[in-house]
C-alpha cells in the first residue's frame, strides 16, 4: 500500500558542470503507508531551504552514505497524517508539527540533553536511508534525510525529529513561517544564546549574514550587546542586518587588510566574539587574528572542501586565552529551544518574517536563484 | 648607591650546543637602592624553577626583547627590604611576599579581573628590562623578568607582582614551599578550576605530569572527577600522579596508536577534558582526536618551535562541538587564587610538599638535572 505524492529529488551531481541545486527536480513519487517502528507520515506544509541541503546534494555520486536519488529537506512543518507503531510521544493524527534533526536518545550526548552531538548524528541525519520512497518507474528513492526529507509533500518522518506544536502555533501561516526553526534559525540563535553566550559588554562580529548569521545577530541584539558587527559581501544583506540590529556593518568587497579593519571598527581592541557562518577560511583567519584577549570564536559554517582546515599558532591561542568553540545545530535541545524562539518572535525580539520569503515548491529553482543572489535570505517552499 | 648580591645570570645561548640552562651561572651583582615608581626591593627566600625560565633563556641572542645577560626566575618568595615611591598596596618593610606575574592594571583584561591576559603581558613579563642590575665589571644586567627576576638573592620587583602574605603564611618553611604558587602551580590548578571547569562526571586526561600537570591533576581530584588519566613517558612521574589522585595512567613509551589507547581507557567514549602541558604536537593531536563530543581541550604547554602549530579540521571541530581553550597562568587573579590554593593545601586537598624538592641556589645545576630526569617535579631554589 502506498500513496502518490510529489517530491524534489536530488540525482547524483554531474561534475564538473554541477552548480548547487542543478541536480534537483520535482517528480512524482509514491510513499509507503506501512510505517516502521517510531515513524510517522507527515503531510508537509512548508520546508525551508538550508545550505546543508545544497552541500549534501553536492556530494559526488558513489560516495558511501549517499544513495542517489534521494529527497533532501530538513526544515519541515506540516500535519501528522499517520502514526506508526511504537511511537512514544503524545502525537495524534492532525497535529501540527515542526521538524528538526533526528537523534538516538540513548548516547551520552543525548542523555546529557545535547542531542546535536548525538553519536549517531551522521547516520540519522546526513546519510539518507535507501528505498524509503519509490520513483515512477518503481525504483527506490532514499529518504529520512535529517529524519524527515521535507522536500516531499508527503514524507516518512522519524519520531525524534518531531515537535508537536498544537499548543504553540495558532494557524497555518505561523506553521509555514516557523518551518526553518528546526535547523537554520536554531543554529544561528543557538550559536549566540547556547554557545558564545555574550554579555552586554561584548563586541560580537558575525561573518556571513544569511539566515544563520542573521539569527545569531537577532539573538545578540536581544542580549543588548554593545557592538554587533555584520560582515558580508552582499550589500542588501548588510542593509537587512542593520535593520535587524547590527550596530556596524563591513562590506568585505575590496578590503585589503581585514584584520586591521576588524580591529579598527572595535576601537583597536578587536571583537570579543566572532561567529562564523561563512565557512570561508581567509575571512575566518583574519577574524581570528583580530580577536580580543579571551575572545570567543564559534565555528558554525560548513563546506565540502576536504582541506577545510584552519592552522592555529598554539602559543598565540594560549597567550590570548582564545576560546574556539564548535557548534552544530546551535547546541539546541529542540523541544525546549524552539518554543523559546517562538516566544521571542511573539515578543517582537525576533523578526523571522523579515528574513523569510515564500515560494511554491514547484518554483524551487527561483528560490535557489534568489538565495544565491541574496534576494532571499531564508527561502521557504510551500506545498 | 647599590648593594652587593648574587644572581643566576643567563648569557646568550651558544647554539647549536646549547642545552637548557647550560648558559646559566651564579655571579656577583650589585642591586640599585634607588627604586623607581611602583618598585620594591625583595630579599628572596626561594624561587621555583619553571620551564618558562628555560624556554625564555633559550631564546637566541640578538632576538629583539631579550637583552642578555639577564636574570630569570618568576616564582619568587621573600621579604620586603625597601618600598619605592608611589607604591599603592599596603606593603611594609619586613612583610613576607609571594611573587607572581606583572600586569598593567588598566587594560580591558586587567579591568575585567583577568590580568593573565594583560595587553602588556609580554613587555611586563617576558622581555627583561635592561640595566636593572650591574655585573662585577659594571656592565648592565637585565632584570624585572615577570616583574621580579627571582633568581637574584636581592631583586627589584614591580608592585603588581607582589602579594603580601603576612596574614596567610605562618613561617619561613611555608614561604619556601609556596614560592611556585605564583606561576606553575596556579597555572595547572587554574587550567582545571578556572578554565576547563570539569564536573564529577568528567573524564579528565592530563598530558604531561610535571609541576603544572600535577597541579591540574590535584585540582581534578579535588573536584571528584570520575576519571583522571595521567599521561607521560616517565614512570616515576606516573607513579607520583597515581599517589596524588590519578585513577589511570598511560606510559606513552612505545605506544603505537595513542588515539585508540585514549579511547579505550575511557570505555570507548574518549576523554571529556584534555589539559595539555606537554607542548608535544603529535601527542596533542592524538588526544584531540580522541575527545568525546563537546569535549574540552586546554592549551597550557608552550615551546619555542616557530612551527608550534596545530591544524584543525573545521568540520570535525564543529560537528563534535569541541571547545579549544587557550590558558595562560591558569587565568588566575593571583590576589584571590593564591590564598585559595593555600587554603586547599592546609585542608589537605593539595599536596605541594609531595611535588616539591629544595636545592640551594648554588646547586641550580643539580636542580636542572633532576628536573630533566623527572627526579624533581618542582625544584625550588633557596637563597
Amino acid at each position: 500500500m502506498s500513496t502518490q505524492s510529489k517530491a524534489i529529488l536530488a540525482s547524483a551531481p554531474n561534475y564538473p558542470d554541477h552548480s548547487p541545486g542543478s541536480n534537483w527536480s520535482l517528480e512524482n513519487i509514491s510513499v509507503p503507508n506501512d510505517l516502521k517502528d517510531g515513524e510517522l507520515l507527515v503531510d508537509m506544509l512548508a520546508s525551508g531551504i538550508c545550505h546543508t541541503d545544497l552541500i549534501s546534494t553536492g556530494v559526488p555520486g558513489g560516495t558511501p552514505g549517499f544513495p542517489y536519488p534521494y529527497v533532501a529537506g530538513h526544515e519541515g512543518s506540516g500535519y501528522v497524517k499517520a502514526v506508526g507503531p511504537g511511537v512514544k510521544k503524545d502525537i495524534k493524527v492532525g497535529d501540527p508539527v515542526l521538524l528538526s534533526f533526528a537523534h538516538c536518545g540513548q548516547c551520552e550526548s543525548c542523555e546529557q540533553r545535547h542531542p546535536a552531538y548525538c553519536s549517531a548524528f551522521f547516520p540519522l541525519n546526513i546519510y539518507p536511508v535507501e528505498d524509503v520512497f519509490k520513483a515512477e518507474d518503481d525504483s527506490g528513492v532514499a529518504g529520512k534525510f535529517f529524519g524527515q526529507s521535507s522536500f516531499a509533500k508527503l514524507s516518512v518522518v522519524k519520531e525524534s525529529s518531531v515537535l508537536v506544536v498544537r499548543d504553540l502555533v495558532t494557524d497555518k501561516e505561523e506553521l509555514k513561517l516557523f518551518a526553518p526553526l528546526g535547523c537554520g534559525i536554531q543554529t544561528g540563535a543557538g550559536a549566540t544564546l547556547n554557545v558564545a553566550k555574550p554579555e552586554e559588554r561584548d563586541r560580537v562580529m558575525i561573518l556571513g549574514v544569511g539566515g544563520v548569521g542573521l539569527s545569531a545577530l537577532m539573538a545578540a541584539k536581544m542580549l543588548g550587546c554593545e557592538q554587533i558587527i555584520a560582515v558580508d559581501r552582499v550589500k542588501s544583506r548588510l542593509e537587512l542586518a542593520k535593520s535587524l540590529g547590527a550596530t556596524h556593518s563591513i562590506d568585505t568587497t575590496g578590503v585589503e587588510d581585514l584584520t586591521a579593519t576588524f580591529k579598527e571598527i572595535t576601537g583597536g581592541r578587536g571583537p570579543t566574539v566572532v561567529i562564523d557562518t561563512s565557512a570561508y577560511v581567509p575571512l575566518m583567519k583574519a577574524a581570528y587574528n583580530s580577536l580580543a584577549a579571551r575572545g570567543t570564536f564559534v565555528f558554525v559554517g560548513a563546506n565540502l572542501d576536504p582541506a577545510f582546515n584552519m592552522e592555529l599558532g598554539i602559543t598565540q591561542h594560549m597567550m590570548n586565552g582564545t576560546r574556539l568553540l564548535g557548534c552544530a545545530e546551535g547546541d539546541s535541545l529542540p523541544e525546549e529551544f524552539i518554543p523559546q524562539l517562538i516566544k521571542y518572535q511573539r515578543e517582537g525580539k525576533f523578526q523571522l518574517d523579515k528574513i523569510s520569503k515564500f515560494y511554491k515548491a514547484e518554483d524551487f529553482k527561483n528560490a535557489l536563484h534568489d538565495m544565491h543572489t541574496g534576494e532571499a535570505i531564508k527561502p521557504i517552499l510551500t506545498w
